[in-house]
């Protein structure tokens, strides 16, 4: 059966303004929502507080550059690790057969960009009924040395190869909108990305800072690339109770949706 | 530079007899000692108490016969990332720059046999200067389902195909013996074990209970397979303070040699 690709965004899952810090209500509750999914799951999760400042710290995104750098990517992969052992712990307690697949050890890496994924053990995990999760990552580099794999990237490459059915994304807002929903009121949710809307998504910048709409601009350019292979994305406010497991259940429109 | 590559026994490094207790005093002066070294190194450890109990429980070895075993591959891989995320910390403390390498997400294994290994990561790693760490795993098996990959069969495997320079297995006894140290006094060390000694290399049994010199018959042949290509290797004790740092330093007949 084709895998449903669920993303728990970093913010969802942690305290952006607290280095380290779990959101565990929020992270128990996301676990029993996904539980009640009735297809096979592949789960990406984000790097939140745990991962940015550390790499951030060590300029891992920039690539190798000073020797500092190699303890900076052993403590930023671990960082991951850490925030990695919450959400398989917080699985399993839900019920679900929750498996780590370290993208830094299976996937090759190249200029920030996947090469190529060794993927015959997420498939046979699939097979055997588990749930492989993988998470944004601090990665050996081919050409840069060192660089972020985006959990967001991870996302597109899995549904592509693992010719996902579906892609859910859950953020910490209602979905893409006009303007950044967290700074200004007038902001409206954009129901529905095609990439007919090129206009539009050009709009949204390349992420960061510089986002208008409060960094969707990457995500959005990923799923259209999906979305002209066929595979339907949506994204969703995974922290109001409910919303994700409608969403992982089958039920379209609880967002934006983005389709070819 | 061709790398050394180090095993940590799971004896060495956890209380066999309690579960889930690494020995701290012990995996902290082993981190110093590989500290020393003057080569690359990559280093893998055992299970000890935290993967054999949950994997024995579950009957991973046995592969896949029953959907327990879901939650037994879940829990069993979660216990050894418990363990090796000890291991990682230790090494950082002693000033080594190492990371996790999961087997379970990089290697494909079918009937217990690595049948290859995603190798870019582990060699783009060893080229930045970092410590890639790899373990005993409870691994998707393309055959059986799910089974469990050996620290020795991966050793073996790395020194291989990293083109190692050589191997030293740090164990809790002084070397290969006569008989189980552990039980008999008469016990004799063996200094040196060549492809030549295959009569002695018989007796030693097949693993597990039935080896009558404490479990050592599938490390030395794996060792012997290795010596005929080359790859010399030597077991010594990593219970005496520095025997591992003089093994790793280059110093050769502290334990039982293996070679071609």
């Amino acid at each position: 059966m084709r895998p449903l690709v669920v993303k728990l965004g970093g913010s969802v899952i942690t305290d952006k303004r607290r280095p380290f810090v779990v959101k565990r209500a929020i992270l128990k509750r996301l676990a029993r929502e996904l539980a009640a999914a009735k297809v096979p799951l592949v789960i990406v999760h984000g790097g939140g507080s745990f991962g940015h400042p550390v790499a951030s710290k060590y300029g891992i995104a920039e690539g190798y550059k000073n020797k500092n750098q190699r303890m900076g990517l052993s403590l930023t992969h671990r960082a991951m690790e850490r925030l990695n052992a919450n959400v398989i712990e917080a699985l399993q307690k839900a019920g679900l057969p929750a498996i780590a697949v370290q993208p830094s050890a299976c996937a090759v890496v190249s200029g920030g960009q996947i090469q190529s994924m060794e993927l015959a053990p997420i498939q046979k995990l699939l097979e055997l009924g588990l749930v492989p999760v993988l998470y944004g990552d601090a990665v050996p580099d081919l050409s840069k040395g060192m660089s972020i794999l985006s959990g967001d990237q991870i996302v597109a490459y899995l549904a592509r190869e693992l010719k996902s059915s579906r892609v859910v994304l859950g953020v910490d807002v209602n979905g893409v909108c006009t303007a950044d929903p967290k700074k200004f009121k007038s902001a409206k949710l954009v129901r529905r990305i095609t990439p007919a809307g090129e206009k539009f998504v050009a709009s949204l910048g390349a992420g960061k800072g510089k986002d208008v709409t409060g960094r969707m601009g990457n995500k959005v350019r990923e799923l259209l690339a999906l979305a002209e292979r066929g595979v339907e994305a949506e994204i969703v406010n995974a922290t109001k109770p409910g919303v994700l497991k409608r969403a992982v259940q089958g039920e379209r429109g609880l967002g934006t949706v983005v389709e070819g």
